[in-house]
């Protein structure tokens, strides 16, 4: 792609000693939510009143002590929702608000004025430091751009002393761009910053640190935290934080290794909001931190909750492919990705049974699904869902949890290749619904029960297996044997199919299964070098087995796919 | 949030010796697609016959050499996709088609059996390697697994030998759940698998190690892939592939620092389709490099006609928030935003002038924006956009871009307080179309510019700013003094604008502007305290020196921000 030679590599720092890959993270940071400024900023249509009100209570209930509630100089409607907050007394003792302004004196003081009456709040003052703004946009040398950050700071503790004497005033500095400004003079202008505001003990600083636009690999990032980390000075006093933007979208990544490299605290949005491609997502790493056993201090139980009303206040969707939060993420299409979901499913109830601890307290370990959907308010009713690239894995599961049914592996097989011949010719998704009815018009018999069989032209030799739903030794070879034999069929065996996943996958009863009392079995005719199958739904063992028998004995055999219009060299394998 | 305790920390590898964080990208990785197989295996309607051409076509045409066109042991769709492929000999001599399989042997052997005719292909066989998966899915030990692969290997170099002579027939090899697999097994079952097809000049392997689910920081990710790199044999006859998944949130990131480590191909999907949360995004990877002077042998010049064919295939949406692809990303509503990009545009002109180099072909370094719109196929005319969070530099931006006008630095701030009123009002975003509307409206007269002017009751003193676009000459103070001084009217000073942006920002002419010959000035009053401002188009200097002074003699001054029902402490401060 011609073009390239008119960007520029960007520099990395040179620390050769980093320590920040052999880290892990093992406890979460602070946290601090800007999707009331840096987020609706960004928004063609910004937030209304209701609609920020909304948000900030999000926020509150899901735990963030810092939210970022606007830029006040900046926008009447950020003015206006901040005197709101304050003067409605809607601030929970426990949460801290910050404003945004820049590094000019007037902007201060109106800051300043416009918080009155807040019991607690915290002003963040940021000016660009970057070469290119020093440049470009200011026109100012180092000295003068440092001076200018010194200053604001300066006038903001002149100022706050005379018009906020009884509020509990948090102080916190960016160097804007920091990312793209020389290593050395961030750390100058911050060096100055706090000579002027003089931390100790109970007087902390935040010293912020934002990819205003990501630029580099997130390993550079996290070396540039490093090398901060080790060099600032009153260390103790500082809160390192990071606000990390996504354009190179490694937003989660610049932040994950930032912490390994001593960040203490994140700013971001929920579902990644802000200018351009985004702040980075709390949601993504405060469940990052979850499934790796680390309790991020915010509540993500009812994310759906979350989602509708982040989309409602932004009018942005949240992705279908957002990890954890979008619609298709906790689900399976493909067949053999299925199979081992079931299988998952499936040993969970054998080690819930065999070691007595329940269901939900297993430590969660499954195929393809990195977290519980339960955890997060999701149920496994969408875990599966079949097209033409599914496998019997995943018809099984649709039939054991929408229809309470536990196929035997055969029939599993057998519907499979119906749902996929089906699902080949719509081209799309097939309900569990519709799963239930194909089932149940190729495999029951909708006849009388009672009618007498046909005595059978040729030997028919049938494994009949009694669904695991049924109570216990409810049926036996013994019992059926006699029923069956005098028209020409032998019982070969009678299994019990596994255990149904029900009970646990589903929050209410599966709506197609049987009544309570009814007996399910499932026949499994050899004859003619042919294997059908049919399945009987009654309260009385023989008639199940009677009804299964003949609804096998006119089943077709499984369709195989239609011909392709094609020349093809062979038959179609079986679904993985 | 409780639950954490539920979940594991993942290990990460021992290997401190790590070389991978101190190095760059300064060379682009071989590509695959996945989208016409991992992609579309995650859609629930999957791409039709042809949609999957389209796809194809659009891959071939970007520069993808070597594409996964599906898994069609799995699917009829599949199958019949690839024999369409082959005999309707749609495949260009450069491109490489790949097939996935299971290690199973009929498998294996009928997914040859389907390569019939092919000129050139490549067989992708995988089996799961994880402890979870060797336990809970396939019930087998490590020699089982190992043995599996090896087996699998074998029947395809027999069979392939027998049926498919013809064809320049490549081999990939897959640990799936590599991420999750002991890395030392990892690379016994590798190492077997190269025993068996014995590499050497000529007859290379890819050997693609995927994060199927994506459990790790991505820096863990490479730190496996470095240790794989160090210790596989017969390196120089390995291509060292990857494919990560975005579980995390990290599947770029995994990408890049894997990248570091060794890796020398990458697999994925265009705007990150694929299961779940999708695989990497291939468009990210492409243009992270591209934005640091890496050609990425990919054409993305035209993103936005990719991304129309790519979400009419896949049927999912591409978020508006999508690095380099989304419709928000080359915007900017905040308004110290939009005066550092106009800052910035302004320079180019300058250094263009000044250079003699067509702007065009200058380093792009530009506040907020990363990459140059027009490189994607982008204009500028949506960099701008305007809302309650706007200032000055937006409105200006539009004012130039839209309308040809080059506001003097005052006029530039008094209409943008006039057009955050009306934002603040509405609630929403203005238009270019409405904020020309609004400066006609508040600072043209559209009486007869032949009238005299009413003699002034009080001193008036007039600055003059005549619109950079006019021809240079074409008025001064001499000529226009004598003609105001009549009516009481004291000419300060005759400015000229700065030149306009149009040229440049533009593709088109701007809609709004003058028409050629006229003149425009603007005229700034001072009088009483307060400063008003006018604007005149004429053909005749003075008639627009006239016209503007009358119509800041009616302006009102800016309106001020409605009062707020809140009782607030200060009047607003212009926005930054």
């Amino acid at each position: 792609m011609p073009g390239a030679e008119r960007y520029r590599e960007f520099r990395p720092i040179d620390l050769t000693d980093r320590t920040w890959p052999g880290r892990c993270i093992r406890k979460a940071p602070r946290w601090l939510s800007t999707d009331l400024r840096d987020g609706n900023q960004s928004l063609a249509r910004p937030m209304s009143p209701e609609r920020k009100l909304a948000m900030f209570e999000l926020l509150v209930r899901m735990g963030y002590r810092e939210i970022e509630v606007g830029f006040p100089v900046a926008s009447q409607d950020d003015r206006d929702f901040l005197r709101l907050l304050i003067e409605q007394d809607r601030i929970p003792d426990d949460v801290r608000i910050t404003v945004l302004t820049q590094a000019r004196e007037e902007l201060i003081r109106d800051t300043l004025d416009m918080l009155k009456g807040a019991p607690r709040a915290l002003v963040h003052i940021y000016n660009a430091t970057s070469p290119l703004f020093r440049r470009l946009v200011f026109d100012i040398d180092r000295d003068g751009c440092r001076d200018l950050a010194v200053r604001a700071t300066q006038v903001m503790m002149d100022h706050a002393e005379r018009v906020l004497g009884d509020c509990d005033l948090g102080y916190q500095y960016s160097p804007e761009l920091f990312n793209e400004t020389e290593p050395d003079f961030s750390l100058e202008v911050c060096e100055a910053v706090m000579d002027a505001w003089q931390p100790e003990a109970g007087r902390g600083i935040i010293l912020n640190f934002p990819t205003t636009v990501e630029r580099s690999l997130p390993n550079v990032f996290a070396d540039q935290i490093e090398w901060l980390d080790r060099n600032l000075s009153r260390r103790e006093h500082v809160c390192l934080s990071i606000h990390p933007h996504n354009d190179r979208g490694t937003g989660v990544a610049s932040a994950e290794l930032a912490l390994l490299a001593g960040a203490e605290r994140i700013e971001g949005c929920l579902f990644g909001n802000g200018e351009r491609a985004g702040n980075v997502c709390l949601v993504t790493l405060g469940m990052n931190m979850y499934v790796q056993g680390v309790d991020p201090g915010i509540d993500f139980s009812d994310i759906g909750a979350v989602r509708r009303t982040v989309e409602l206040c932004n009018q942005l969707p949240v992705h279908p492919r957002h990890p954890y939060g979008g619609d298709l993420v906790y689900t399976a299409f493909s067949g053999s990705h299925q199979d081992a979901i079931k299988k998952g499913f499936d040993e969970r109830e054998r080690r819930s049974a065999a070691t007595g601890t329940p269901v939900d307290e297993l430590p969660w370990e499954m195929p393809y699904l990195p977290v519980d959907p339960r955890d997060v308010g999701r149920t496994y009713e969408a875990v599966v869902r079949v097209n033409s690239q599914s496998g019997k894995g995943g018809v099984a599961y649709v039939m054991s949890a929408w229809h309470g049914l536990n196929l035997p592996r055969g029939l599993q097989a057998d519907l499979a290749s119906r749902v996929q011949a089906q699902a080949d010719a719509s081209g799309g998704e097939l309900s569990p619904e519709r799963i239930g009815a194909l089932f149940r018009e190729e495999y029951l018999y909708h006849g009388d029960p009672s009618r007498p069989l046909p005595l059978s032209r040729e030997p028919v030799e049938v494994t009949l297996h009694i669904d695991g739903g049924a109570e216990p030794g409810a049926a036996g070879a013994g019992d059926l044997a006699p029923v069956l034999g005098p028209w020409g069929i032998r019982v070969l065996a009678v299994h019990t199919t596994e255990p149904p996943l029900h009970d646990t996958h589903l929050e209410r009863e599966p709506p197609g299964g049987r009544s309570p009392g009814e007996v399910v079995i499932y026949a499994e005719c050899a004859a003619g070098g042919g294997t059908s199958w049919g399945a009987g739904v009654h309260a009385d063992v023989a008639a199940s087995a009677f009804s299964a028998v003949r609804a096998a004995l006119r089943t077709r055999p499984a369709a195989r796919p239609a011909p392709s219009p094609l020349p093809l060299p062979r038959p179609l394998a079986a679904a993985g």
